[in-house]
């Protein structure tokens, strides 16, 4: 079937949100962790984290328009500081829960632990798998509708070094790594085959 | 291990190419369709398709430093317009193939079947089970290293109605879709759970 502009913004407002966000397909679920400068630690799910370069080492995530509230935003504003923590199979439901509206840190809400570093000002996930540490770099607002690209330069990464291979992938199968579709819809990840390099 | 900074300045490229890249974890493998003024029909894969807003409705991707020769890039230019089209288990290989350097068209190369309607001046891939034509309303320069967040809006959605549950949700298992972690490595889906809406 067609579904035209038309119909999408015909859509009630819950089918329209569910299927828009579900047309970009599978996307990893991450948590990111960030403190305030009075020094409540958040927590927040992300399904928008990207790479935007690797030299030097760049990762970006969507913010949604910050007019109420936004925890994770404010945070990074104040102390420049986040990471980036990989959800996988034994946390992505605490990893949704994140996503209600606690009057607490979501740490302490979901049972997640926060662990620190002396290089970054945010906690990381002590359970997740892949923890990256990141700088506020730069912040491009997206004027059309509010939202904001936020840019970070990575200053670490902590794993375990059997997650990677020969040539320095990361091993989703290795970590157990858990994507989401939309806002709920959760998905395990086998390993089909690693193409290489693609030549005519 | 703890991969510092100053780490990964030190790696060679390759190694930290293949790094960085793997950090965001699992991403929707797609296709983006688009011709030129000149009637030349262009394919390519890319794993950076988000989502930007459900209302109006608007899709991103991260488009690669225009430095050189970006047949995607210039194509939205002339036409303003390009298509997404969700790659699943049976067409990852010849979408992985997308990335070679032709001197011919990419669906010729490859032999995925474009096709169009009267809405998008782009191709679609017939082959594809979501289909989703876009018109460029947005372009944000990232700064910082030259990369570029090219915004469209939804003009219309092509798929099969089995594919969406009642909640108009796409379900991944049924479109067969295929994740890809860095620029090699594949994966499939299969549904954990659906969780819903999250309340303390």
């Amino acid at each position: 079937m067609v579904i035209s502009l038309d119909d999408i913004l015909k859509m009630e407002k819950q089918p329209r949100t569910n299927l828009i966000n579900s047309l970009p397909g599978i996307r990893q679920a991450n948590l990111i962790g960030t403190i305030s400068e009075a020094g409540i630690l958040n927590l927040a799910i992300f399904n928008s984290v990207m790479h935007i370069g690797a030299h030097p080492p760049y990762m970006g995530f969507i913010q949604r328009p910050v007019s109420v509230e936004r925890g994770t935003y404010q945070n990074i504003k104040e102390t420049g500081c986040f990471t980036i923590n990989q959800v996988h199979q034994k946390i992505y439901k605490q990893a949704h829960q994140t996503s209600a509206r606690y009057q607490i840190s979501e740490f302490d809400a979901t049972g997640l632990t926060p662990t620190f570093t002396n290089t970054i000002a945010a906690p990381y996930v002590e359970e997740s798998h892949v923890k990256i540490g990141l700088k506020l770099v730069a912040e491009y607002p997206i004027a059309i509708n509010g939202t904001i690209l936020m840019v970070g330069e990575i200053q670490e990464i902590i794993l375990d070094q059997n997650y990677l291979n020969e040539n320095h992938i990361i091993q989703l199968n290795n970590t157990n790594a858990v994507g989401v579709n939309g806002l709920e819809t959760y998905y395990a990840v086998s390993k089909l085959a690693e193409l290489p390099y693609a030549k005519p």
